[in-house]
């Protein structure tokens, strides 16, 4: 019996190129919009929750078309995960890079059926801080901050934080253990980023992730 | 009533300088040595808890004759936390670089009293990424992955661990909440470290760290 159907994934092994990356960013959104389809750019620590935050909503949401291209520095764990969650994927590795750039998602996306998707969902690598300065023709950015990072990180990596479209604070299952304030994070985002006010978000509690999936499916484009 | 002293936090703003780097981690290796001085070098994702061991530390310590260098891109929230805990410390800030390099080091170095001095502990950049390629001078590399963070990351970023003298697994207090499978880092430094065992440690359930106070009095040298 076959429970799920096979599956590889590919790997594309890249170079960032830092330079002109607003130009490779400008082309990789015309060919976006000329399919109607909306990127998200996906910023974290490791293990803040990018890739389970992926897989559920995908299984969450049969009926959205997306496709994730996944940034790691090595390994192929994660297309792996998202492939198995039930949607294409493609892994980058940048063999060392700390960020993804514009040129690889440009490079990468006619291997993707466009016209057939709903969203393009692109994990950067884990890190606060690289990422940021790098957009990669997003329409929006999605920073996460799990619980058990701290309730100090706003301040302490900004740039991750005020160039934000939506700010998902995860893991809150796991709040009252790891002693996080969300009054630290309010108090550093009305500093960093007033406009954006953070969701709490949890895959085992399932809090939030109808707000979530309500604001996806609003970004949808056709 | 003064509860405890009161105290100032020094922040130096350093540019990071990757083109010579090994030659300045000479010097600051020089120095150290020739004082009997041991330095540390902590590496992780943010929020890992290299802070929250260095401040325990101290406290448990109190015959250990610590400074504290700490590395950040913004902010003194870090040195603010050492100083509280009672050990001098300088507050690094590279206003956007991923890592810390050894010019930085060199550069604050003569602001420690290293005579009376047993460790200078170099708190590294909250990145997984950057800090691996980058030797400040060190006598051991530490390096903490948090049970939060997931089992997968060892063979996702290697270098922060492949370059690793002591792998500690911290938050283990957590560790059945967060679903870690402590086998899948150890198989995955089978081939990426085989020659150093994590140690399990935890700050809240004390976990660990009789280990850890043991072996850092093992490399004290006067």
């Amino acid at each position: 019996m076959i429970l799920r159907r096979p599956y590889m994934v590919e790997i594309v092994v890249m170079k960032a190129v830092s330079e002109g990356n607003q130009a490779h960013a400008d082309k990789v959104r015309a060919a976006l919009d000329s399919n109607g389809v909306v990127a998200l750019n996906f910023v974290s620590s490791p293990g803040a929750g990018k890739t389970t935050l992926l897989e559920r909503t995908i299984r969450d949401n049969p009926d959205l078309k997306i496709a994730v291209i996944e940034g790691d520095i090595f390994t192929a764990r994660d297309a792996a995960r998202i492939e198995a969650a039930g949607a294409p994927s493609i892994q980058l590795n940048t063999e060392g890079a700390c960020h993804l750039t514009a040129n690889m998602i440009e490079a990468v996306l006619p291997k993707l059926d466009l016209k057939n998707l709903h969203f393009v969902m692109i994990e950067n690598i884990g890190n606060l801080i690289c990422p940021a300065g790098f957009p990669l023709g997003e329409h929006k950015r999605v920073t996460l901050l799990s619980t058990p990072e701290g309730s100090d990180k706003v301040r302490k990596y900004p740039l991750a934080f005020n160039t934000a479209d939506v700010i998902l604070i995860t893991k809150t299952d796991i709040r009252d253990a790891v002693g996080f304030d969300i009054s630290m994070v309010l108090k550093d985002l009305s500093g960093v980023n007033p406009k954006v006010e953070p969701w709490p978000l949890s895959v085992v509690s399932g809090e939030g992730l109808e707000r979530w999936y309500k604001w996806l499916r609003g970004l949808k484009k056709k």
